[in-house]
């Protein structure tokens, strides 16, 4: 069997396996990579036994085969050879790879030892891979890292007839994004949020649409050049609709980047404990103020907000903050008082929502 | 008490004093920023018991004193200021500090608490800034990051009449770099490590010449606009020269960078355990090769070599990167043997030498 293919194609499939595949674990196995020679070219596939990824990489081949090598010993080779081509032949056991004055041998391993990949064919639905990668971008800061409620520590996906939602939540605040989708079925599923990131990663690199279909417990994504089958967690998020207001004593309009800026200087000198910062709403201006045991920093802040509006909102920094992030340009602060959620959204694009509660103080 | 002075000198000087004042320390003080205005500007002092640096920055000044800040909250603050300008007042022990929109109030200390800097105003030698932060930056990398033997932690400064030298090892290899230089002086002392990559970074922002004196074990450097006091080290280098062969085998010239690259590929392949690297000289020509458990990777290399010299050697690939690191064009590599020292030097900086002892096979 040999190979012939660019170094670049080779290694930036490597790269994305390399974020796969572990460096080690208990499962030895694992640490390989699964290299698949046939006459569409070459496939590569790994696995950290909750992701399986599959990438395939177009390549001259001749003859057909599938070996294991060490994964992390094949990127560094490959990132670091010499020529712009690289060339393969396995022999036996032996995988020799060259690439301009560098040659090396390898000693590969038995596929039947390796588990079985959970890609599978169905197909739920067809989604354009851009707006899928968005949406899970937008929410994933919201998930918990922590082990109360283990469901919150995924990301829910929400298939419904016209619509997909997706939905993190820690218990303590929750961030939604909603999209016009021309969907016809009905599904509700969980994806924990690392393998979240990771399907971001691999969709920000695809264009058009990626097929999701789900089966054993297990999503798979798939578009022309890779698949991928995620463990699904169990379960569904609790009621949350009921923790987002729908009533609210004022609004306000402020540009995010500039809100975010301030906040970021003034939570230096937050308490070290709560990170508290307060809004304080007055005469239709905003005053962003943190005071810690070090001192006290203050700023005043240009905002759209009704001249009778007169509250002091305290948020913990660092979750105002990570609302803000997906927001642009202007944001929409709509507030439902000073000891209940607040909801903030991005003016420019309506399938953003968060909520975030203020502090008790 | 009132200053002026802009953000980007201001937070220049902070990001320098940031690299030496601790975040944390046993002896809380440590943590704090000595700020001083008198009429000459701000002069800016950190220590971390170790090292003492002082910055003055020009700046409008009414008034004079000191106070103590946190220093690492006084970073965050003005690396985050929105305007060009900061603005600081002390009114009691309260320092107001106003940029743009934002303003803040800190608590400050009162500097009788500090410890004594250890700046001291003899002067032993003054030598090019850029000069002595090129042979300390070349030879560093060959200190100990061990125990074993104090001393080795260190790189020894040594001064002669006519010329400096500085020197490192950790007792299996070593680097030295010579300087020509009008010094009259006799003296040799040995700086932390550490300290000398402090003293590195100092200089680099340094132009024209620095100033060394050493008084109660502490050697000050001085210069336009810095002090810097660190703690020198007990002792002296052993005799280290007769670790330096001077017969030699045979000599090769080879591209550094070439040879560095080729290193970094063929060492995937080493022995984890010993890193082993060979480099195989025949006929004129060099190849280089690795071999561990999971397989062989080599390389051939141009170079110039007599066509008589048969010799394999082998190195701990890591040892033999850092000793070709400092060489950006052609280094000539010395053997004296495959179980003796070898030297490695600049074909175009005779200053820097380098000694590397061959694995024992």
């Amino acid at each position: 069997m040999e190979i012939r293919l660019p170094k670049k194609s080779f290694f930036e499939a490597l790269a994305a396996l390399e974020r796969v595949i572990p460096t080690r674990s208990s499962n030895v196995v694992l640490t390989q990579l699964w290299v698949e020679a046939n006459p569409d070219g070459l496939l590569l596939k790994g696995s950290n036994g909750e992701i399986d990824l599959e990438i395939s990489v177009p390549a001259e081949v001749d003859g057909q085969g599938a070996r294991l090598v060490p994964g992390q010993l094949i990127g560094q080779v490959v990132r670091n050879l010499p020529g712009e081509l690289v060339e393969m032949a396995l022999e036996g056991n032996e995988l020799t790879l060259e690439s301009g004055s560098f040659s090396t041998r390898l000693t590969t391993g038995d596929p039947d030892e390796y588990p079985r990949f959970n890609f599978s064919s169905s197909e739920l639905v067809r989604l354009p891979a851009a707006e899928l990668a968005r949406a899970l971008q937008r929410v994933r800061y919201a998930a918990s890292n922590e082990d109360y409620r283990a469901i919150f520590r995924g990301v829910q996906i929400e298939l419904h007839p016209g619509r997909m939602r997706a939905v993190a939540s820690d218990g303590f605040r929750l961030a939604l994004y909603d999209l016009k989708l021309p969907i016809e079925s009905e599904k509700v599923f969980v994806v924990p949020a690392r393998s979240a990131d990771e399907i971001v990663k691999v969709l920000e690199r695809t264009e058009g649409e990626v097929s999701l279909g789900i089966e054993g417990g297990h999503l798979t994504l798939s578009a022309a050049g890779f698949r991928m089958a995620v463990a699904l967690m169990e379960g569904e998020f609790p009621e949350y609709e009921r923790v987002i207001p729908t009533n609210f004593v004022f609004e306000a309009r402020v540009n995010a980047p500039a809100l975010r800026e301030s906040l970021k200087r003034v939570k230096v000198l937050a308490d070290r404990n709560n990170h508290r910062v307060d809004l304080l709403f007055s005469e239709g201006s905003l005053q962003v103020v943190a005071e810690g045991e070090l001192g006290r920093g203050a700023e005043r802040l240009e905002v759209e907000a009704p001249a009778e509006a007169e509250m002091t909102l305290a948020y913990n920094a660092e979750y105002l903050l990570d609302a803000l992030g997906p927001v642009s340009g202007v944001a929409n602060l709509r507030f439902s008082g000073a000891a209940s959620a607040s909801v903030v959204q991005d003016a420019e694009d309506e399938g953003y929502l968060a909520v975030v509660v203020p502090l008790r103080v």
